[in-house]
């Protein structure tokens, strides 16, 4: 095809060829996640220069159509015209509360391991994205080669092995450890858990970013403790200037802060914000729980720093897991706790003596010889499909006026519905239909979030568009309806 | 041999049998879990009525000198003549009292890993009675019939499968359980730590049997609780008297006891002990966290009931594990937590949400068909006899006026030493030598049981009778120099 490429023509070529790569896209012939064609191949096929096609391409990259992935290629990204906005920064109250409690998250909880329903609910991979085989059998290699440690306890702080390897690849997030400086705990939640218990007393108050993971909202409960909710960003995480006058107006124990790819946002904390956040908190002298259970799922080649790369003194208490990478069953955590670590493993002893010693066996040889980086590179593909496709299916089949994340990383979509749809409502009727989701006010300690619900995007299928479209004709009726109706029967749950 | 068989004897024939019988046990002929001959063997070589051998061994039954196993024989007890006498109850005050915290258990909790040092400190059965071998190609063979189980999520209350045994096997203890009625957790410790964390809250005051295995003095440490140290005899376990008196002073929130197998004492309270225990409880309206960890380790063929076979309303939370009998590195343990499971269930989730699968799914195909029974046959054996050598160790080597436990199963030895002598020295001194004991001290909230020290008598080698000689000479330096020295160095830990 010969393009018109006289200086007449009123916007600018390169313009022109975005316009058109644009238009493939919208009409489903590359769809999100796709590779686009080269710059070479382009430039061959429209008969223009390397540099125009450049441009192009930059052009339909700010206005993120399509993203470059080094040494791969270009690739069409998940936002597309039709997905709604962003929700606007959350803006919760300023004075701690007492967290009241409830039995409704405890049959969320239950809700998401029922294989009947379609799994929107809990943010787990899906079966088929662990690499269970191979897992498996380097369980077995494993615990023949060391088979006095495959039954006997691993005290902490756990499988040396283990953390050598965890020390390592934390180099990638900016982040000098020793394999010393790391406890291996049952998973990223016993690492929190540790670290809270550790650091607070019932009656302390917690700041947190909020949104946050509904498990800590319950642990944050549990424990007794007070939350500030410090408003959180869609694109940047918790807002600092938020935090630094919360800190200002109140006595504030400890900080709790998910900062890549946030559970539920999706979003990470820029580096200047992580520096500030470390730097804010060590003048206060109030040590930061970092939790970065989706920091290697990034959708970009590398990954994210990690707060903990600016803690000088160790006030830091870094967290994290195999379970959202390689498999939650292994129930393989941990934490570098900085100088709390001595609290933190006499904690672990108390609490379970051990983690179990097979499953560390077998993480750590897949760490060594298991290809995790060729792993996570396949899975960082497939979740930034699936949650560009699931991002696409909301915006068609959501009421007018939802607005959705923009995730750049792990798996989770954050939906804010037109404010008069109560996301308990859309929770109960869904489950109705056989479709589990988490609803939004779970994410907060005080309530907030009523208008929001938080999907597992993690894996794709024609049912799910199904599950997708039933719950849109679920948020129209509701939205139609005129406002939240009573109270709908899951708030009372069978004893 | 003929013997002299007339009327004109003073003793009668039996008695002149039996005092022939114990004479080769003391020469050593018999030694402890030995074999004697049997009933009619003896008679035909002596000459005797089966009847007269039959009084002449139920004689020495009744002294402990030799035990019957049924379908099996006679064997030597461990029980011998210069085995030191049993220590009194235990006397602790009954003021509830704030229990201090300190590094020492921490340190100690270090010391019983390090492979270095002979292990008396910690409970942990010996590697070759562990069934490696085959718990590990269970544990292949099971994450590949289960393959989306092993690297999936084990929600609680855990695996069916593996619930399903641990219900039947409680039969035995007289114990009707469904597999709901069980939670599977990360080890026995775990267990405990659900129930405290379900059913108190900081400040609560805690009645346990004293001594008391020294984590869970750490867990109640750590949670805030009060303690009640109620007297436990070395023979039945906790007084029962003394807790009525305790409840009539004192608001107790719950009480703990080590029912069978005690650790530190290794008894076992009576079925009636533990009938009156529970209803006494229930009386009062508080719950009883039992644990029965070394249930299965009787030195007699059937194990013995459990007090929540007397519970008619749920108030037992009863825990257990498989660490003292099948891997203690697979870190699987269970609690039946009664009318508290819901709550339990809620501790676990925010905890660390689940137990890890493969060890879980291992367990459970250990229990259906890996020879468990068999197993624990084997175990109790050993256990029985390397009980015994040691016994007889420290009688014949420690201070005189030591006293020492008559375990009936478990693998725990407690050793009162002269008054005047100072477990914790004896710890220090030992240690300096690469022999690792746990101090009496550490298995009270409130400093007692300071001239007591407890020995893991699981496994018995040379190395081990030198380790027993060399404590026995410390023992008698520390008896002769007079008193307590001066504070020992391990006081002041490393920070």
């Amino acid at each position: 095809m010969k393009t018109n490429n006289t200086k007449t023509v009123r916007i600018p070529l390169y313009e022109e060829m975005a316009v058109k790569v644009a238009g493939l896209v919208d009409e489903g012939t590359f769809k999100p996640g796709d590779k686009v064609p080269s710059i070479r191949e382009l430039s061959r096929q429209f008969q223009v220069s390397v540099n125009t096609v450049k441009m192009a391409y930059g052009f339909l990259e700010d206005r993120r159509v399509i993203e470059a992935k080094p040494q791969s290629g270009y690739y069409v990204c998940a936002k597309l015209p039709d997905v709604p906005n962003e929700p606007d920064i959350s803006e919760p109250d300023f004075n701690p509360s007492e967290i009241s409690s409830g039995e409704l998250v405890h049959r969320i909880m239950s809700d998401v391991v029922n294989s009947e329903q379609i799994q929107f609910g809990a943010a787990i991979p899906a079966p088929e994205l662990i690499p269970t085989d191979k897992l498996n059998r380097m369980l077995y290699s494993e615990v023949r080669r060391f088979r006095n440690e495959s039954t006997g306890y691993s005290m902490p702080p756990g499988n040396k092995r283990l953390r050598t390897q965890i020390a390592k690849r934390m180099m990638k997030a900016g982040c000098t450890l020793s394999p010393d400086d790391i406890v291996i705990t049952t998973g990223a939640s016993e690492a929190v858990f540790l670290a809270l218990r550790s650091i607070c007393s019932p009656g302390d108050t917690l700041a947190i970013g909020s949104p946050i993971y509904f498990n800590f909202v319950e642990m944050i409960k549990e424990l007794g403790l007070k939350v500030l909710e410090i408003p959180s960003s869609p694109k940047t995480g918790m807002s600092i200037d938020a935090l630094r006058f919360a800190l200002e107006k109140n006595k504030v124990h400890a900080c709790m802060v998910i900062s890549n790819f946030n559970n539920p946002l999706g979003c990470s904390m820029p580096d200047e914000n992580k520096e500030e956040l470390v730097k804010l908190l060590e003048s206060y002298e109030i040590p930061l729980i970092e939790d970065d259970i989706n920091g290697d799922l990034s959708f970009k080649d590398e990954r994210p720093s990690v707060a903990k790369a600016w803690d000088k003194t160790g006030n830091v208490l870094l967290c994290s897991s195999f379970s959202k990478t390689i498999a939650p069953g292994y129930r393989i955590g941990w934490i570098a706790p900085g100088k709390y670590k001595k609290k933190v493993i006499r904690q672990k002893l108390v609490t379970n003596i051990a983690t179990a010693s097979p499953p560390q066996l077998a993480i750590a040889e897949f760490l060594v010889s298991g290809g995790y980086e060729h792993h996570l590179r396949s899975l960082r593909k497939i979740y930034a499909k699936n949650v560009a496709q699931m991002s696409e299916a909301v915006g068609s089949c959501f009421p007018g006026g939802t607005r959705v994340t923009r995730p750049s990383g792990g798996f989770t979509l954050w939906v804010e519905l037109p404010e008069n749809i109560d996301g308990l409502i859309l929770y109960g009727r869904a489950l109705k239909e056989g479709i589990a989701i988490a609803p939004g006010v779970i994410f907060s300690a005080t309530g907030k979030f009523k208008n929001c619900i938080r999907l597992n995007a993690g894996f794709w299928s024609e049912t799910n568009r199904w599950a997708i479209e039933a719950l849109g004709r679920i948020a129209n009726e509701l939205n139609a309806s005129g406002g939240p109706a009573g109270s709908p029967d899951f708030k009372n749950p069978d004893k």
